[in-house]
């Protein structure tokens, strides 16, 4: 397909829905897997063997990269990938056996090689009345591996010491706790492990929401819990320790397609986008300043990501803490400059492009500690667009929607990866409705048009410390489930309850 | 109808709902007014003119009774009925106009001098097409005299003063914060400022559930609201003063129709509503402990009420805080064996009759605090057992449910009455279901099925210091009313939206 070509295309494609952008012509003739959409070469790409290769990209150069956790993730992300990818060959393969003798052992023979589970047996055995229900089984594989993985990651990572250090570095650069707000968009799925190469331990508080705009009253609650902590216990901080909360909101945008794969809860507009999330941090301060007394206040940042690149851009606040959209420092910039010096000079570099930033627009420099953290997270980041350089050729193929699933209720960050799932940080269908409908229709578009179900995790965490609260969460879970298939009475759906 | 034919009767009589009792038979009859039921005289009442007097019942003569107050509540009391009665015989007489000439102007007279407002001039311009509409002028009524009453009241009271001596007695007794969940039963709408004598400005923390079954998780977080503030502001007191927060659980009986005019979430049985509620009080002090470190405790009280009467039975915690379902004080016996004393004998048996309930059971006496506090409680409710014996002849005609409307969301209490509203406590119908699906079969039965609309109130608080905070309770108003219109759409509604 030519410029041109896709340019006709792009022009007939209907409107990316409210909350997210989205293209299902592309997804509806494959089944979806990485790569799975035809792109194309935007400027600064060049066409190599078939694919974009970024002009700009040289992996494995740049010397602030952290190497061996960008081979560690590489390993984590072919593992996922294999895994789910081995979902629809193998129900295939047995798919093709449900008429022969001795069915049922061999299935379930086969997905336990193959998947490192068992099949429904209900299912199998009920094959020879009509055929063999493959909904069913896709739904029950995609969640079993889901939860596989999950359960896999636990007992393998233990990011315990590393989530320490990163909370003692937090706290050295004056924030007792640091709470990150995303959009919901699947492709920031991998926001903290590979965008932002932060452990999950140490940033207690990620929740997504459509657009990344959370909820200011429920924030409200979480700080107070964090800051009760610290005068009751003293931990992480005692009250008098003149350190923060920190509140980092992220959206993203795309550069390649800037005005389809953007966000499309802000038009896929980059300046909406990050106004928007600008504003409902303003939002949060004004609240806790306003609401408590005594000098109560927060700190705020806010971060984009290109979601094609998985580079960030972040806003660097002035003394004061205040941010402008256009007031930012774009890593991709600071990487392509970076890329051939040596280690001091890059980090040198990297350190001037915070001070340039604030220059540029006549104002003050952020106070040490927020300039430290900026940097540590520009310095993390650097190592994942040498990832992308590495593993994707500077860019995604899968620059657009590509979920396996869709997560709601309280996170799950045992398992991560890009495109993984549409996660919906929602206690309610009814207060969650507008994030919920986003990702029925990407999922729709991905999946139900070929005849698959959406496969739907639910999961909500209780506290052990408090009685009846697993029952309670598991109440929950059903009571979500009941209300999807309320509202979603056409979208065939199978739901897996975790409660952690 | 005798005893026998009544027995019958309750005998073929449907099942009551969970949720709460109902009748539907009886007053499906008329229009409900106060009385609107006939009743039958239980043991302990006589029938003296068509009316079942309690034989026990000797008002104004009781020592420890606060009379002025009394009267301030009949006149109150007198007012709102007067209010809510007018709306029928209004809108009958509008009703028979309305093929006149100037109709409209006439309709809007006769409204603005009866019930203090207009009624829509769309219905009324509408009339000459088919007929006026009588359900939407009844819906209007209804919530916009609730309207009226909230700010006459709000514009009449000044309970400030009142409400600070309240809370200084509290903190007196050891308690920063007292905390009350009762049953949604409209038949508790006047709990705190007719049964427990309280002003609604010193109990912040309110909320009614079905079965009084309140939320543990949410609780958690309103006392770390509360200790927050104590610990950074020193309000109310400071966090070495040594008190605590209380949290009491109410549920309700009935003495005159146990089996059917009880609370129906338990089965109207006295001992599985008070089990229940004590549950739930032992699984919110148990949170807490295990939750928060270093000592972390809350208090906690269980008070039944008799709906026919409104006298209490306060169940007595022993030294370690432990209550249980069998060990109260019934304060409508104290009430009978004080009624002709001397204040101070009256007084001296009213705190004999503490100590006589734990020593019945074997049990130690409540610490001094908690023992003033139940005192206090004791003696308000007297003022109301009088006031029943006065207004009511010792018992309520109406035992049974006669709401006005459904009040949902945040509580509302510039408005209270004894069976004026069905009350649920609830941000989503999602979560909120099973209270609100009580609240309109009961509502269902008194009005929809004599063609006549459920009002329903709704009512969510923003907090004005926090940005946006309005705008987002208008639009969870409009959520829950939405939802309201999906779960229901059988059941002809008619929204107010007050944000306070």
């Amino acid at each position: 397909m030519n410029t041109r070509q896709r340019l006709e295309a792009m022009g007939a494609r209907r409107p990316a829905p409210v909350g997210m952008a989205m293209r299902t012509a592309p997804a509806a003739q494959s089944l979806p897997s990485w790569p799975q959409r035809a792109s194309f070469c935007p400027p600064g790409m060049e066409a190599r063997g078939g694919k974009c290769v970024s002009s700009a990209c040289a992996p494995q150069a740049h010397p602030l990269i952290d190497a061996v956790r960008n081979a560690e993730l590489a390993e984590y992300d072919r593992t996922v990938r294999e895994r789910f990818d081995a979902i629809v060959p193998t129900l295939k393969e047995i798919a093709g056996l449900q008429h022969e003798a001795g069915f049922e052992q061999r299935a379930q023979q086969i997905a336990g090689e193959r998947l490192g589970f068992t099949l429904p047996e209900a299912v199998l055995a009920d094959a020879w009345i009509t055929t063999l229900d493959m909904r069913a089984l896709y739904g029950h594989s995609v969640l079993q591996t889901y939860h596989w993985l999950a359960r896999d990651f636990t007992a393998r990572w233990d990011g315990h010491a590393e989530a320490q250090a990163v909370e003692r570095f937090f706290i050295e650069c004056g924030f007792h706790e640091v709470d990150i707000s995303s959009c919901a968009d699947g492709r920031l799925k991998g926001l903290l492990q590979f965008v932002l190469r932060l452990p999950h331990q140490a940033v207690h508080r990620r929740k997504s929401y459509a657009g990344a705009l959370f909820d200011v009253e429920l924030n409200v609650k979480h700080w107070t819990e964090t800051e009760l902590r610290r005068f009751r216990e003293g931990v992480p901080t005692t009250s008098d320790a003149g350190t923060r909360y920190l509140k980092i909101a992220v959206y993203h945008f795309s550069s390649s397609d800037p005005e389809h794969e953007g966000c499309a809860a802000h038009g896929s507009d980059d300046t909406r986008a990050a106004q928007a999330a600008l504003d409902r941090l303003a939002a949060f301060r004004t609240a806790i300043e306003n609401g408590f007394c005594c000098g109560a206040s927060v700190a705020t940042l806010l971060i984009g990501v290109d979601t094609d690149t998985d580079a960030i851009r972040v806003h660097v606040p002035d003394a004061d803490g205040a941010m402008r959209t256009d007031c930012a420092v774009d890593n991709l910039a600071v990487y392509r400059q970076t890329a051939g010096m040596a280690a001091s000079e890059a980090r040198w570099r990297l350190d001037t492009a915070i001070d340039e930033a604030a220059r540029e627009h006549g104002r003050s420099a952020p106070e040490s500690g927020m300039r430290r953290l900026i940097e540590r997270l520009l310095t993390n980041n650097l190592s994942q667009i040498d990832y992308v350089c590495a593993q994707h050729n500077g860019r995604y193929a899968d620059i657009g929607h590509a979920e396996r699933f869709i997560n709601i209720g309280d996170g799950f960050d045992e398992v991560f990866l890009r495109n993984l799932a549409y996660f919906g940080h929602l206690h309610t269908i009814e207060e969650g409705a507008a994030d919920m409908d986003v990702g029925v229709k990407i999922l729709s578009g991905l999946y139900v048009a070929r005849g698959l179900p959406i496969p739907i995790a639910i999961h909500h965490r209780y506290d052990a410390q408090v009685p009846g609260s697993r029952e309670r969460a598991v109440a929950r879970c059903r009571r979500v489930k009941s209300a999807i298939e309320t509202r979603y009475p056409h979208v065939a759906k199978e739901g897996l309850f975790i409660a952690a």
